[in-house]
């Protein structure tokens, strides 16, 4: 059994965007101190961290300085090099641990390794080349989405196909980059159970949201979800297993589509995840606060909620109805500082507290 | 009508302690950045603000350069230097103004204040000197309490007088000091109303919290108070008329006995207030939100609860209750990352939903 971290530890995040950001408020209610490692200027995450690296992933002093000034090292994205992990491993604990990484890096791994532990997932076939890809289509069917096994997130890196005659255009998108095809499911609705696992092995799950997807990216969270109470059980039992079977540290986001015949995993992310937003204004301990619990070995929030909630995304120019949304009565704003405004780019979110 | 500060715009805040580092995280969520002016070596609002300036009240170019770094000044405690005044406002608007810190610096002003607007207070007499205190003593009688009229928190600065006989000892534990004598009020309990109001002067108020104080400092606030409805409404009309009369911008706790002639008004401070941090768990705006939306010039939160909430002070050795706290299921904790535990000394608090 791990010790707690003490008043006054730090907690190394790799990552510093509005998820680091989040975490170091929540590591701050802890009194534990935070130290961002982020390629990038002026993170989100600065704003609110004791202190800040700015570094390559490929700048083995900085990441080895980085490494020495902090207790435990964890992360707001799953895409770290491993050349710079492993270097980060000699300095600190990791949390969640490398093979969580490992799994959830590669699409392919993920999908293999959630289908070999007896949950259902969405077709999918291995595609190196194009003969492949022929294959993989002539098994799946159309419709059907050309995904590339890295580096993927917010609908990047994905190519429809709805007809055999898309799949040279759909091979092409992905640039040579190695890719795995996956089929449709059909299913009535999407939720997803953020679940935490602690050093000893306790786990404990916030209550399934359901989510809205627009464009590829998360518009809406809704706590409580529709599910049955079985499905619910169930929902909780498939996040459970995964960490069990991962060793894993630290909260996860697991995405499960509903169907007639059961919930089928959709992707995991080992990491705090945006369809857990709904959690900061729902839960006594929030998803960020149960990551750092997690990370810093201290017991773990029990996840229930004591209200209900409906997390929206203020993406892009969604930012101009802040002012309007900050005369509503039941909106709490959480805004994540970013110096410019883009298409697509998640400004904001905005938590709606429904009273009972 | 003053325009609400952009995302990205900078609050000053004057002071470094815990109310400064929970009001630095307030500001994160609105997209707000904060920059501390602090003193002392490593603050706690330091672990979670953008910027930090360690410096004396008398470094008239640090106190410069933080005013032209920032778009707002703001502070966590009223005992500012008026010399350090002088030169931020010519930086920056600061917010609460001068007259709410020029009332509340000085008890005697303080309580003339409250009188002047028809509002009820202690029994209180100037004490200039040994027989201005036998004069005051024998208007208000004994038991009493002297006060330095400055500069005083937490119980300190303050001496009982039991009997006549305590008169010189109490004047010589002043050290000289300016001083009131107040008299004892006969009451039941203990209220505060944490009040906000904005630039524009709108007014909300977060519902009476009932106050338990050892040793002269708070141990638990509780919400809701016992309150009769006319005594709820009477006490937010106390607090808005203190906040119009000042032309108040920010937060301003209020703490008020409840006596069977009615509420008297105990003290006033220009500030987020300990009493109020229960809204950090039971409001959808807590009142450090509050206080950086209308410094920021934003619309103010409704100040409704959604939860009742107990908050308990964690001081001094109290702090070694986290671990078993941290296991409990409805409680939030609210750590502050100081150095170094003292007695006395708040370290954190808990604030324990109750479950309706």
């Amino acid at each position: 059994m791990t010790e707690p971290l003490p008043q006054g530890s730090v907690i190394g995040i790799v990552g510093g965007g509005q998820l680091g950001r989040m975490l170091s408020v929540a590591a701050s209610r802890l009194g534990l101190r935070t130290h961002i490692f982020e390629p990038g200027a002026n993170p989100p995450a600065g704003h609110v961290a004791h202190a800040v690296t700015t570094a390559a992933y490929d700048d083995a002093a900085a990441l080895r300085a980085f490494g020495a000034a902090v207790d435990v090292i964890t992360y707001e994205f799953e895409n770290i090099p491993t050349e710079a992990l492993d270097i980060l491993q000699g300095c600190a604990p990791i949390r969640p641990g490398r093979e969580a990484l490992r799994v959830s890096q590669d699409r392919l791994t993920e999908k293999s390794f959630l289908r070999d532990l007896g949950l259902m997932t969405a077709p999918f076939s291995d595609v190196p080349d194009a003969a492949a890809l022929d294959a993989a289509l002539g098994a799946i069917g159309a419709p059907a989405i050309l995904k590339t096994r890295r580096f993927g997130y917010d609908g990047k890196g994905q190519a429809r196909i709805n007809r055999p005659e898309d799949a040279a255009a759909a091979l092409a998108d992905m640039a040579g980059a190695p890719a795995i095809l996956e089929g449709f499911v059909a299913f009535g609705h999407e939720v997803s159970v953020i679940a935490a696992r602690g050093p000893g092995g306790q786990v404990a799950c916030f209550d399934p949201g359901e989510n809205v997807h627009e464009g590829g990216i998360l518009r809406t969270t809704t706590v409580p979800a529709r599910l049955s109470t079985k499905q619910t059980t169930d929902a909780v039992l498939i996040a459970a297993k995964i960490l069990n079977a991962l060793d894993y540290v630290g909260v996860m986001g697991v995405e499960l589509f509903v169907t007639p015949g059961g919930l089928v995993v959709n992707e995991i992310a080992p990491r705090v995840h945006n369809s857990g937003h709904w959690t900061q204004n729902g839960c006594t301990v929030d998803q960020f606060e149960q990551h750092i619990r997690a990370v810093a070995g201290w017991p773990l929030g029990d996840g229930s909620r004591h209200c209900d909630v409906v997390m929206e995304n203020l993406i892009g120019d969604d930012l101009d109805r802040v002012p309007e949304l900050a005369r509503q009565r039941d909106v709490a704003l959480h805004l994540y500082g970013k110096a410019e405004v883009k298409p697509g780019r998640k400004m904001g979110h905005a938590n709606r507290i429904v009273r009972g």
